[in-house]
């Protein structure tokens, strides 16, 4: 990605929010582990749905783990986007070539992207300037059969690294469960416009108390045949070229038009 | 916003991320209580840097406050985004007819929406459907002074509530510290892009083991007038108009062009 001195590996950092030891994560080290110098920095404990969450009010934890072979790696007690910040700071002393966040044991597609702590550590790292890929799995079970994500994990990132890729290159990456031979091809797609229809489910506890439980129905608006989920339904790897900056360009100029402020 | 019974109020939902207690919060509320009828439903515990967290592995508690008056107020123990999916389906039983966050202590500008708990529950609601403005200051204090604060968010909720907005209207407003004879007026902005520049700092506890605490100076490498930072640094209002689709489409249509996953 970036100019090497001869012959020096690039540096493969890989993190992940369901935590170090998840099949998930293995699965991908397994799938680069030929293409570079991997280093594993990842959560110590589950840290699904954290979003873009960052640890400010605590001190972080780090220690080495010997959890995949040769491949170095070290678990911490922060968000996946406190992992990327620990990784550069504080175990590469320098930007890796590449990050790569995943396997995710579930679907992040649509507007699953804003609460996936997957698809914030690869964002993270495409801030600072490296490029990135989240990869996430349809299937959320722990004992899934990774074989057919391997293969697409290493022709993806296979193909990233063929070449100089813009250093804040950001995709998510969403593999449908089910064996390579059922896998029509990879396809480059918009996030869908989806959402969850809430529907919290109320229980009392022994003292009487109400509390909640976060339940929701996934709802696609979006029926066009570019997105993201209608790659999924069909049995298509989903790539999503994300960006972070979030301005919305297009209501700017309406309100800009409109005087509303003035 | 939407079409309403004749002479019905307009139901105006509040939250944010420092909790409930905070100064910025009752400053918003005093600022739009005359606009409409305003719910307050809050974190009960500070969730600054949340991101889009959601909370999916625990159950969340709820509980009618006492603490604006008659303006109606409920506290909970999830994240911003969790308060304004509780507030739709427990409290409100239907969308609010805006919904505004903060207004934070401490600012929000560039890249910091990304890790923004207050942008991230203005967020959610926009996703919802319900025109949504996210409100910070500049100034991380809580003694702050919220007096311009409370007249620019008058103003900028009035100007919106004015006329029929895009259902997914969403303001990232920071509002800079001082008088408000000092602030130049509102500037509609893109998203600078900064970043962090990470400096963990290392301590050792009581029995030698190391830990870290996240601390970073804030870059920013867009040096454009149109952007927030720009604005905020000659004593302007920003205000950012924000989307929920990340898509970048530009990489997208160079990634189709290059053939990269054929």
């Amino acid at each position: 990605m970036t100019k090497k001195v001869k012959k020096e590996l690039p540096i493969i950092l890989i993190t992940n929010d369901d935590d170090i030891t998840s099949p998930g994560i293995k699965a991908l080290v397994e799938a680069v582990k030929d293409l570079g110098r991997v280093v594993v920095v990842a959560p110590d404990k589950p840290q699904s749905g954290m979003g873009h969450a960052i640890t400010i009010g605590a001190p972080l934890r780090m220690r080495k783990m010997d959890l995949f072979g040769d491949v170095e790696s070290w678990q911490t007690s922060g968000t996946p986007v406190d992992c990327v910040k620990l990784a550069v700071d504080k175990v590469l002393h320098r930007r890796p070539d590449i990050c790569l966040s995943g396997i995710n044991h579930g679907a992040n597609h649509s507007i699953n992207v804003l609460y996936s702590g997957t698809m914030s550590a690869a964002m993270e790292a495409s801030i600072e300037g490296i490029p990135s890929i989240g990869f996430s799995m349809m299937d959320y079970s722990y004992d899934t059969d990774l074989s057919a994500a391997k293969v697409i994990v290493a022709k993806i990132v296979k193909s990233v690294m063929s070449k100089k890729q813009d250093k804040h290159l950001l995709l998510n990456v969403n593999i449908p469960s089910g064996k390579i031979e059922d896998i029509k091809g990879i396809k480059l797609c918009k996030q869908a416009y989806a959402k969850y229809e809430e529907d919290f489910i109320e229980r009392t506890d022994p003292h009487k108390k109400k509390y909640y439980w976060l339940t929701g129905k996934f709802k696609n608006f979006d029926k066009s045949k570019d997105t993201d989920v209608w790659a999924l339904e069909h049995n298509y790897v989903s790539v999503v070229p994300v960006q972070f900056d979030l301005t919305n360009y297009k209501l700017k100029e309406q309100l800009e038009k409109s005087k509303l402020f003035k």
